[in-house]
């Protein structure tokens, strides 16, 4: 397949993620060149949303680092795992243990926490004691009702240079302990991409999916219908690139690269009116 | 099947699980009739070993706990991980990074852990911290050659009166973080039992294996051939009585009840001479 047959297909919206795409994680400064990429879609026109996995910050902090990068975002640009997850456990009435990080513990605080029956584990980083998995095991252990929420299911990121754990093999952990599976909100579920499709008001094969994830991110995005790019930031290594299940639909150096192709071909990213 | 069809065909050797069975994880007292139970076993002459996962204690240490606990047994009685993995990464040439209990790291020693190419997980309990696990990852991230041993792969075990996460849930994060598979080297890996067999210098058929764990004992040991009783103490919960796929040969309400039963029958234990 031509390294370019991704273009040949109209791009009608672009999601991106953004830790390891916008700006490495650790690290207070945007990736080269991806602040004028986000301004190039804007000017033309293209319709984009952010979705990330992120669950050490609120949307209002992510926000309020994304403008001290320089970017020019909206809030509600963003798609992020705990607002999903705080529709689902009260849709469902769950009573959520959490195992997440400081941050965003106060997003669930008008969530009914007393005798939980449902454990939601996000990216908690030094929270991840074994007292506090010991804790999150007991609520399932205690009570075969109740679930196991995984806010994504990454393996690792990268932090200040260095390969760290993510939310994925603590997730991991529980399932094995307590013999039940995690219901996955976030990146690679397929629910947590069409809510960002449903927003943008778009089809999955409308649209490009870029992050430096190979399996939440490109696997992720394919899986429901849409192209996936992988950038070579982040937390990329070069052994991605010979996935055993995963083939992305492009592989570029980065932001810039990809969003350059993008607005600068030959249009066929106008919408094709009907005839 | 009758309740005592396992007791139809010879038993020439008792294999037995120590925390659970012996006594209760975090207390210091043996359970109700245990020690009698080891007493008759020996005056009935009827060979037995103790076979444990147990890592956060030296064989030297263990054998101390169960005297002072009353028990008359012999350190050789006592089938333990540590050395049998140290004899496994000896014969491959591997170089251990640890993340066992501090109370074990003294056994390996004399292994070289100069930039290494292994990392071994044990039971490390607060041991188990962000960073350790970040460590262990970064041995197996950095060097697709290393490779990944769990000290058996229990799920969790009892310790003063609660439930707490054994070494299983974080080989199985590891797994998940770094893609490939752990060699366990512990109940219920196939290996460790036929070790004890050896010992015995008996086959699985003439064995009876007893322990509070309904995988890691009884399924363990029926996988081996040898028949797997359930005792009601230790981890044991009720739920176990219905697990999914492993079937106890008998469940009893503690190790004196299942020996009383073995060295009391019409001595169809007595070895049968060739004719």
């Amino acid at each position: 397949m031509s390294k370019l047959a991704w273009l040949r297909k109209p791009i009608r919206g672009v999601l991106m993620d953004i830790t390891g795409v916008l700006y490495e994680s650790g690290e207070r400064k945007a990736i080269e060149g991806s602040t004028e990429a986000i301004k190039m879609l804007r000017s033309a026109d293209i319709p984009f949303r952010f979705i990330t996995n992120e669950t050490q910050k609120t949307r209002e902090q992510l926000d309020g680092l994304l403008h001290q990068l320089g970017y020019d975002v909206f809030e509600k640009e963003i798609i992020m795992c705990v607002p999903a997850a705080k529709k689902f456990i009260r849709d469902l009435s769950y009573r959520p243990f959490l195992l997440v990080h400081p941050n965003v513990e106060p997003e669930f605080q008008d969530c009914d926490q007393f005798s939980p029956n449902c454990v939601i584990v996000g990216d908690a980083a030094e929270n991840f004691t074994y007292e506090n998995l010991n804790q999150a095991f007991h609520v399932l252990n205690n009570n075969k009702d109740s679930i196991l929420i995984s806010l994504g299911k990454g393996k690792y990121y990268r932090e200040h240079g260095n390969l760290v754990l993510d939310v994925g093999p603590f997730a991991a952990a529980l399932e094995f302990a307590s013999e039940r599976q995690a219901i996955v909100i976030g990146k690679p579920g397929e629910e947590f991409f069409r809510m960002a499709l449903d927003d943008m008001k778009l089809r999955p094969d409308e649209v490009v999916m870029i992050g430096d994830d190979i399996v939440g991110d490109v696997g992720g995005a394919q899986s429901v219908g849409m192209r996936g790019i992988l950038v070579r930031t982040g937390k990329y290594r070069t052994a991605d690139e010979a996935h055993a299940t995963v083939k992305p639909d492009a592989i570029v150096k980065n932001l810039k690269e990809v969003i350059d192709r993008i607005v600068s071909m030959d249009r066929p990213y106008k919408p094709i009116l009907p005839q």
